[in-house]
């Protein structure tokens, strides 16, 4: 346990510095939690009381269209944070589902704690806002990617980006996070 | 130019509050721009030192594709933030382009400016923070708009969100915005 703590002092000082005294503050409001494969993180139309950093596992974020079609929105693994943002931050319920592809293990942050903190420590404000937005840049880049990539220039930039999630991650979904069908995505692993 | 600064401490303060003090200290850090329909306010390939707070007018975030096809990535008007974000927080030329779609003026906020104005007055940071992940919120809606959503539920849904917008815009740029031929928006908006 002492080691997953020590790994998300390390995520958290890649961005900002924390004494001793202020990382025994920070780290108790996160609480450790593990899921099996197949089971939620999160589920549509219930609560989302926290948001969650991955230690290890993999997770996908994926919402059903209204003909029962899956649609991956994030693969979330080692030391990404995950969660139905909006549902989070407005304390509405969650529009999506989020569940395990492999066991995994998390730290779970409560919106009232993750005020907290930053009300009490503000450079892990400081800490989450660059966080956020680089989490923002990658969404914009992902829209751009959807707008004007082809499936063969997606698939390729995603290798490119996340070379160990293509191994990871059975081809099915591979699609349905690329918005490309599954006999494209073979032809363009062939 | 004093209502504008008004608008801007408005804006800020429906996340936090701020004494006349803080306000003084914030607001030295937003220079004033106007640029006229057409101008641009970031170039592809040029370097982004700022984001931008409109104040009034409207511009558009696009992209242009291998085949010379634009693609538009963000519409923001009154009261939204734009820049190419990527370019900004990386300090990396821009992938992007961004012109104005009518005339406008904006406040500009330097990267230097920002990151010490987070660092000066902490609840700054909360403000930055918590924009950020409303963007990042509404960049996770649009995806799943993108791989779930018909042309026509997506066109619905813009005019549910933006009712302005539908007028103030070109059919051709909505297309571009929506991800559908100008023939399909057409059909939609007869």
């Amino acid at each position: 346990m002492e080691e997953n703590y020590t790994l998300l002092r390390k995520h958290i000082e890649e961005i900002i510095a924390l004494t001793d005294e202020e990382w025994i503050f920070v780290s108790q409001f996160f609480k450790y939690k593990k899921l099996k494969k197949h089971q939620f993180l999160v589920q549509k139309d219930e609560a989302v009381p926290a948001e969650f950093w991955i230690i290890s596992g993999l997770t996908k974020a994926y919402a059903i269209d209204s003909n029962g079609k899956e649609h991956i929105l994030q693969f979330a693994l080692e030391e990404y944070w995950t969660t139905d943002f909006n549902a989070f931050q407005n304390q509405i319920p969650a529009t999506i589902f989020i569940d395990c592809i492999e066991d995994s293990e998390f730290f779970s942050l409560r919106l009232e704690d993750l005020n907290m903190l930053c009300a009490e420590v503000p450079k892990m404000s400081n800490f989450f806002r660059i966080k956020s937005h680089y989490g923002y840049i990658a969404l914009q880049q992902r829209i751009l990617s959807l707008l004007t990539e082809t499936a063969e220039e997606r698939y390729n930039n995603l290798i490119k980006k996340l070379p160990k999630l293509i191994q990871r991650v059975p081809k099915k979904m591979l699609a349905a996070y690329l918005g490309v069908t599954r006999e494209t995505l073979s032809r363009l692993k062939a």
